[in-house]
């Protein structure tokens, strides 16, 4: 903003120009998406594209407006049933997909890899969300390692995996039923932990909130808890906490 | 039923009599209270007095016209105030009682002993749950060993109690917060586990909810799971199973 | 562990071997899942396979290694839909389903028949839960007793089951609605009841809550709750409560 | 109405003063309320007092308002702390007062007495709930009887009361905890049931809503269920079933 | 009871008879259900059989058997979709079917009409179950009025009723959304009043949550509340009320 | 109703007449629903059909009838499937459709167009509800400016609508998940926000109660907040407040 | 802004004097509070100060500098206890209080009167809530007019109030328990209603859930509802609507 | 565990010794806690000792044993009110209070200062809860920036405060009611953003459930949740992420 205003007042651009940039200038308006063309410079990762509840028509609009000006970065669409890959890969022939966790995802040039981002989950259910949280923090650069199936009723996969959990720099714990997995883990590492509750299990599970809770009262510290089921907002967040190191 | 009956094909007993017998015999009526005097035979202990929302006018007399038939049997009085206890007392000289648990125990003649329960409990804040477990199986005859405060978020804590683990015929589980002991445990063994979600927690711990349902959703099996903060129930239940050898 | 240990000393075992051991024994990764082969010496029977979630292949893939050194094991898969059956079958020759409880059983070799565990259901529509308990309790070698629609409506019913009630080492109460059947029960009974709510019902049922609180809150004590159509998780700590008597 | 518009056809009543009649007449207003004179003939008891949340100085402005045509009536205050009661006493010389369910009651002239209402409780602490159910169908017109401490716990002692629950043409369960109460005595009678849950308990009960939904969810037909608490609501919906067989 | 005993006081039934006599005599077993065929007798009408949860097979079976025994008295099946419709046809081909309500009644011989019961709906969308109350009513011997569409945000609908309401002996009140209808009639009459939230709404009605809790909170006094969508259970209650007028 | 007595004075009217008038003039039944005529003058629109519920004959059969009378004014049907649509295009071809929205609109001669409703969605997905409230709008007779995708995790979207929020009389705001939007826009302008929470979301949105909660709970002064996914009742609410102007 | 970035084009302002502004003009920094001091401006009304969870030196520091620059404004303070009063009348001698409604208020100058504010409460009990929505419309410039105790129970009470809701330009209704009145008013009017859900209930009105469940799902359109208890909020948006008629 | 089988297998250690410090080494018992003395090295933290639910005696007791191996760290004690305080002064005279926070802090020797970690609060009321996560991160070794009463009421508060948000290496923000404010910070920085639900608010915030959904929900990725009200969690969580750049 300091370069717009010193440019008003240098003259090279004039008061309207200046009032117009300021409002207009972030973001492209589809009519029914308002794009945050800003994103990768104030985020580090260009806007994802949550499929859920949107058209296929409206989503390849979308990624292909979002494509211009982002040629060179790796893109990310969540939620996506097959039909709209099928849509997708007309558009954007390179664009893979990962049926589990139902991610298109487009590779583009390449990109560092930062340390490793463990990601555990409690069950083979679990599976789905972990992928989802695998594959953001790989599309945005992350070394992933992905440990399965060690939930607490057998306390001693998880034990075994102490290299696993002194090698990461950040710890993804995905579990459903009543998500034990990330206290236990919690109390093992002074590594950040972030905890995924899924909606695997049934009854009292009433969709995930018996694990949300568990998670949100872990006994050990250093746990934050994401939305049930949101396994690309742990794999988000994840990034943005295993990219700190670079940044001193 | 069958001797009543008896009684009556063979005249001993006349047919109004047999009637009256039929239903009025099981218990005796104060007004505000039903008294059930035959529980110790039905259930194997007299009816314990919950003195919560009772006055203490109200829980004397229930306990003394308990007392009456049941001379030779502990009793139990739980959730008891100090003013309670005060009172009972003075009909009762030989009454305990435990501050921290809230209960007033009347012990009568000699117990046998019956094998091992483990109470466990999470954290300090949880013990007046698990004193209340502990002492409601030690008054109906069971040998109890204690370990407070080994909760998951140093899980070798309780990984190294496997020695009390193994000689225990049953297990008590009390925790609060996010009640992931009850799973851990219930994995470690395949004795009965009985799991007392706690209030212990705030926030999202919803008055124990949380626990409550991580422990209902337990990835482990053999978890029975008990009312919040009903240690009494889970140490009755506990003296039901562990009775059990008994009567083989 | 202390035989690992004295290995270690002896020299029988090299210092790398042990902590090799000591990690990796006790179970199998196969990527999706992280098999706990030593469940049937640590809890009596071999890991259960809760079919919900995973896919046939998955589902395969676990029990062909699961048989392997349970050979002269039973075997119990749960939640299983017919299509899982259909592959199943095709590896595993012997292996029986039953649709109502969606359950695939495999039996090997002969099982010792531990004393009565009794099952009762409140309603017809309860039937699917309470085969579950049911089929659980016999895989793992107990005798079981069926007792179907004694709900409280008709209190006569539950009430004319005295014989059953008391030969009974545990008893099983499944039920849907107001779950009071439970409560019932537990005032008839010092044998250890296990509580299982069930999803039956409609409206301010909230798909089996009202069955549970009932349970969790029952004025009878001696009441252990299980999760909400748990048929599984009843059978097993009956199982684990009725195997008491042999180990004195 | 229809005396009211005859009376402005015959022109005894002039239009304005019609207009006037029809919109003041039933009821005056006190600023901080709009007493409904005409309830004794719509709803043939006069507006009841409910004290909580109403300063004790408008308690008796609106008792002493109400008292003015209603001289020949009862009349009742429900929820009346023992100071409001100090205050009405000084107003109203004849009021009574019962602590236990927290009401005042005026009695005036004579009240048939209509045949009974059974009020039943399942615990000795649902007393205050039931009294205030049983007090407002008294101070109503109707003979009531109490049985109370009768819970399924000991469900003999209910199986004991036939004789009252077949001579009560209304009957009323309160019942707190797991409230099956009401279940079990909906399948014995075809009386109509109306049930009350209370807030006895703790923990999963959560202030009653447990009872509530089991109230809610009786697998026994014939239960209408009120408020968690509200005996008064109980006693005045009795009071309206058993008074329908005077109008036939 | 009385009688049971006599006889074998006078040797007419044998002692073992009368145990027998004592347990088996008041319903039938068919292994997936216990029918209850004293429920004529005891409660005034014979079992009503819930469909949803049962199989045909067992539906037919059960029909079937509870017709021996109840050839002069009328059935009722409520929530049974067309097929078990074209089952029970098959076995009991006057069976009549009312798809709106999904009930199937079974007429047999003549039943006296009583005095009349008001069912009102306030929307058109409530109308199913508000069928479901009005044709149990008038299966088990009520006269019913039904007037539909008369909710809230219309009053003066509902006030142009004054009669119907006047001339009603019991009055059930359907209504989803917010179910404001049942304490504005709760104010309008000295009926009792019977409630029932219905599952019509979206959002936050929570699947008739909110119509439960406000007919629960009703400011008007004398309405009972029966389970959401329980058309079924107002339409009993109201009958068992209605009776009342018969028995004095 | 001053005209009404008026007329029966003047003995224009009869007394019968009178009374009849009274009752049953301001609408009409059709059996399964009873018609509020009259709410074009006491509510300045027609009676809105809500569709979902009732069947396409039912639907059909009301719109007819409020045609009646209503020839001049614009008409309204929400929640209508395409199925409804293709039946009312029979019975009404001027008829319109908006699927997205699932309305149905029936324009009639002219409409004045009131002052700028602006409609702003945090989502693409949140677009169907918007509609509902814009299309609501406009057919009652208001102008209305969208502005789709503007939510806080792009703030400067909504920040650069400065222009918009100004000249908008009225603003609702539609935003599932967080639902922080409202928050946001009640703290940038002085006119009167609607805030509709929408169904957008999963996991803890628990089906719109995270944004439902939010928005009650807004910080920011001047929200009123109307039911999960009622666009309908947005739209009608701001041509509520939106007409105020003229009445002056 | 544009006169900002003006003046700094004319070199009036230096640029980082601009940058200065452009941040840290329109509040000021207390430390523990960051006034909005531009809200007279942008929202009409000076930041209004919610006392709840502020301790009294806050508060007071708070209101003194906010009457730095708005000495000729109204000013409010909400849910101040008697003791913030004490203090606040040291520093602001002219400030008014009114315990009921718990608001503490500063008249400045003269107020247009805009036209009328109706506020309804459904019970005696809701009038705290009640005076604090007609105090805040009052202090903001509205005339307003009370009628208080008009519940659903007695219909014809509101229903006498029918000059009243023509008169008015906006409608307030406060109800506690189910919360009908709104539902009714809505129903009767054309003009903006605002609910206000009150706590005041029992039992299963949740602390006001029950009441805001119904206003939320109202079958009468034109309804908007703020949280719980907020009489508050509810004038302030009140204020907002009443407001629209002078800026055409 | 290598250096200890090492030792063994060199026979430095016995075999017995071994297994026993296998299992007791790295905690202590003092009957009612078992401490976790490796707590420093495996978390980096010596064990917090959190009040709530324990005796003045227990935190004492447990405090003087953490001092011992820890006496050159800093410590922590939570939720802990003065008389807490006054008896820890005794033992630990150099421990320091907050009460606002309700934290003693005992700092011991030098603490390097990590990189910064920016505390924003929504309000005024949320600054307690800010305070205890300040702290936290502040004992453990962080620099810490406060920024208060900056919710998006006024949204240009938290736009100004742009410096402090790219500055900051880690963010938490503090916020109740709706809990905006982490969505609008979660989108302006691609730091990670740990957010605080607080029990602020009254009504239908449900003691922070609102907030806590709402963040939950948040539109903006990179935002971790942890409990109502828990600032420690939020601190400590900070405290791990914010230290990853020194390991690499």
């Amino acid at each position: 903003m300091r370069c717009l205003l010193q440019g008003i007042k240098n003259e090279e651009i004039t008061l309207e120009e200046g009032v117009r940039r300021l409002r207009a200038m972030p973001f492209e308006e589809l009519g029914f998406a308002t794009l945050d063309q800003h994103r990768q410079i104030r985020q580090g990762f260009p806007e994802v594209v949550y499929c859920a509840g949107k058209t296929v028509e409206q989503i390849v609009a979308i990624l292909q407006r979002l494509l211009q000006g982002n040629e060179r970065n790796n893109m990310l669409l969540t939620r996506a049933e097959p039909e709209v890959y099928d849509a997708v890969i007309q558009a954007v022939p390179e664009a893979l997909y990962e049926p589990l966790a139902r991610m298109i995802m487009v590779y583009h040039g390449k990109q560092e890899r930062r340390g490793q981002i463990l990601v555990l989950s409690a069950g083979t259910s679990d599976i789905p969300v972990a992928e989802e949280a695998a594959l953001t923090a790989e599309v945005m650069g992350n070394q992933v390692e992905r440990v399965y199936d060690v939930g607490v009723a057998g306390i001693h996969r998880v034990l075994s995996k102490t290299d696993q959990l002194q090698n990461a720099r950040v710890i993804i714990v995905v579990a459903g039923m009543e998500g034990a997995l990330a206290s236990v883990v919690g109390g093992l590492t002074n590594r950040p932990v972030i905890a995924v509750p899924t909606s695997v299990g049934y009854g009292a599970s009433f969709g995930g909130l018996a694990a949300l809770l568990a998670m949100l009262n872990s006994c050990a510290g250093g746990v934050g808890v994401v939305n049930i089921d949101n396994g690309f907002g742990a794999g988000y967040l994840a990034n943005n906490i295993n990219r700190l190191g670079e940044s001193r």
